[in-house]
């Protein structure tokens, strides 16, 4: 039994047997990270919708790309927080602590990330991923354009547009669905030591587990890639 | 070569030959369809983008749900109208009108669904769908009340909002590419007979290709289904 | 009898029989356009009510101007999406369809001109009648500035402006009492003949009646001008 | 000459001289309030168009309807107020001053009409035109329902509708030309006598003129009326 | 007893007696206004609260500043008509007419200080001021740039922003309780003399009351400035 | 010197030396805390402003009041929640985590109340507080007999809106000033034990400083009280 009641607001049925890929995804999840994000627990009530959203967010948040994988997760806050959404919030905020090494740093993307004083490359890729959360039907060439002017190429713009798309959709499920953070993330990545995160909560994130089907498919090095969700 | 220059304003090079499980599901579209949906063409440049995107495509749109194919392409018009949303407005409003076999009412969708005098539960489906996708931070369980006042079970909500929340996705990409539709869409569905759209025109919407991985994991008559993008 | 029960959804009562001068514009439109558009029998339960509305429609869409008709119906087009009103989305989206003889054009300023890839001056007419309607209490002189540098007069400027209110007005009109449009509509100058709607299409939109008082005042060549709503 | 060069922002041009109609009207205005509003003046550049909005004005603000016109005022009033339009605030605040004798009440209606502790039909009348200016697209069948409620016929809710409309399209049009209002509307109508305003300056408003061609359509006691713009 | 009923529309209970510091203010009001202000009555059931409202209200408005107290008044009034608030609309409406000697420079601001053609310092001003009240979490550097550039020095820019934020206090405190303005503010400064307001009516705005124990406390020369309330 | 340059983002001088009673509740804040609040910091260039702002906070946060004073704090941070405030919500969701002595509840405010499934006492306690945020100016008596229904005396009404204003004050004031909240703020009161904050983080948030002069006026058992700011 994967899923406990309290994840979500609505009631899915006990859900199948864990598939072999999955039970081994999720034990490996618990192994590295302590506990099986809430968003899995969630989506298993289904294998196929499991396995298609953790397909995509990997794909996204830990496949080749121009962005760094801080810059991914600081879109997936900066977005989070224009949506107010509680779960991203919390899960995210998290891995923005930990990939930055810097706590101040996941809260301050989190709370507002005009306030973060950021290098321009990084305002910027901010400001076109609120701009598309908050009024898609604006964006225009200017707005590809000011991404250009601030060293991204055209694959790069892709990958912003993906990763803020892809959390308007999380953050409109986790609002549905009322689905709650598993609570040690609130806890990860608080102590400074001297103005940085103590490199001991690195291991707090789990690498990705090496027997989801996705990975077999994909195996040149993958395999110790950080989880995505 | 599988992508125009025009389909997107991003040039995101020449992307690599297609392997066979994708070479196959365009063949399919372009015998069935006559063409292929230029978002496949879109995510074409980098293989596994483009089968993860498939992947959740499908399996939201075409697998098994209490929502009607049909229900689900409404979902998809009002939340693309809602976002203004050019191809998901062109490219799901012929599916409406195709799947509703009324042009009318692919329109009324495309345009304001508060216009079309739509049944109870469809009209709770919808205004969920919308209010997700406009204020998302402010759900809370009296929307899902509402929803299961209409009649809807929590498996089904949860489809609602899966869906609503996978074209706020699509929104946002298509309007960051500025992805232009295909021209084929625009005259798909639109003559009536009788107050219903000709029936031959059924035949504009191509069956998924069956050699795509995710089909072939699941093999049990899905084959047959149409194709979600 | 004039008005149908379901043109709007307000009970008006039996209105009028019909005077003279609008019996006879009915009558042109039934022969040319093959119905009389449904906001003018909403109208018809007052005859004043119907001339003044009738008088400032026409003046504003069939008037001299510099701005041709085509991109007089392209801003009522672009008013009427940004304030989602399906009466005028379809009668305006056909007449953009006609009058450009590209269905392709009426669905891109139907849904968002921001995709249509439109030359400078007609983005510029756009952008400003998009922000009058979204917030008119912000236009600026730099707004009327920003006309004049793409080339248009401050008669121009006017005609833009009052277009745009007019829209502003009638899709409240239409919101409030539910107006449907003629089914006719939809099926308008759908089919594309190299890229061009079919010549023969342009027939559908009947000039305007010879007879009402206001043609009578102007006689000077107007008679054979389109209809305006 | 008509026009002074500071009534609006736009260069319309010297106009065509005063037919003798508006030349009629004009002086009506002149004799009876002091002054010509200026919103005449803006449109006297040209003829036709002055006379389909002197039309549709009257038509509205002066015409039977199951509304007072002070009701009608306020409807100007409020949608004004939600779009800030400083000319149909000045001119029409200082009309329900003067048809309400009460200058408070026209300050209330100006600022938030919320504020005003209006009885439940004329706060029922002003949600339903300050909801339809702000989300038109959002109106439903219940927003007409609370209207019948409130004690209104579906005539009525036409007339409410219609000037809410009207003052929403008059807003946009003041607001892009820059109309400035005739500086005696601020003092009109501001001392109390016990409460009420001074009974003399009821005379501040002017009776329509009787010359105007519509008038003279329509001779059926409405020369006593007064001016709606 | 001082609070009566109507002021706002809660219960507050009686409150205490006047202390002697504001007994001695509310009748310096009383003398040179001819009314206590109603946010001092609705304070006055805390005389903590109260003091402390008075003693930041006169710091703000009444204070050392590189603003004059007429600018401070059009930043009150700007913000007060962002946020459709009927109390300080009317009781800063009339500081502004009386400050600026000139009632219409009042209604401009009430209604749309972008209608009033303002020096560029004023106009840079309250662009920040406004854009501070509608959308705080979007000031970045730019805006404070922008300020600096109309001539503005820091210290400016913080009083510009501290009067801007109190109002947007006020503004909801009242709203919440429903404050009503005392009703001879609405016929102060109304008349024009030679385009401007009659000196006589100068007078109308007190003196702050020198009793008040902050003005003991700072006793250089403010005990004659005007009150900010 | 009291005023580090990278507090703000305004340079206001050097400021004066601190007087007497700020000299000592700084020193206090010291002792206690460890650091001095940089609000105050901010604020510290000018001396009776600084008195002022104490005053006003002191009174609100820690006065006597129906309202806990984790309720003043929850408002607090929903409120800088919808404006985006970063010091606010850095600062206060401290307090919030120290005063329920539950780090997960600070969060949860911080980010989206709505998720915290609150009981209805403070539900409605913020659903009112942001909505007087949001749309100050639609607040109506049935918003006020929401939160009496809630179990809200008028009083308690009273102190809910003062809060919230003021916070709607301080938000804007520090995004205007860009602001930065002290760092140890955000490591304060993380660590859960048994589901409950660690006792010892209590110890953080220091005692008010008895020496203020608010706090002379006012010796009846408050210098024991928490700071506000």
């Amino acid at each position: 039994m994967v899923k406990e009641a309290r994840v979500i607001a609505l009631d899915l049925g006990p859900g199948p047997s864990l598939d072999p890929d999955i039970a081994a995804y999720f034990a490996k999840c618990q192994e590295k990270l302590g506990f099986i994000p809430n968003v899995l627990k969630a989506y298993a009530f289904d294998t196929s919708k499991l396995k298609a959203f953790i397909a995509m967010a990997d794909e996204l948040m830990l496949g080749d790309s121009g962005l760094s994988k801080l810059e991914r997760e600081m879109i997936a806050v900066a977005v989070s927080c224009a949506n107010h959404c509680h779960y991203c919030l919390t899960a995210h905020g998290a891995a923005v602590r930990q990939r930055a090494a810097d706590p101040e740093m996941g809260e301050l993307i989190a709370q507002n990330y005009r306030a973060a004083a950021l290098p321009p490359r990084q305002k910027a890729m901010l400001d076109f991923a609120v701009r598309l959360t908050e009024a898609p039907d604006k964006i225009e060439e200017m707005d590809r354009e000011a991404l250009r002017r601030a060293g991204f190429k055209d694959r790069d713009i892709w990958d912003i547009a993906a990763v803020a798309a892809f959390y308007n959709m999380s953050n409109r499920l986790a609002a549905a669905a009322d689905l709650k953070p598993n609570r040690e993330y609130h806890s990860m990545v608080r102590d400074m030591v001297h103005g940085k995160a103590d490199a001991g909560s690195n291991a707090q994130i789990p690498v990705r587990a090496a027997s989801t089907s996705r990975a077999a498919e994909a195996p040149h090095g993958r395999r110790g890639r950080r989880r995505a969700v």
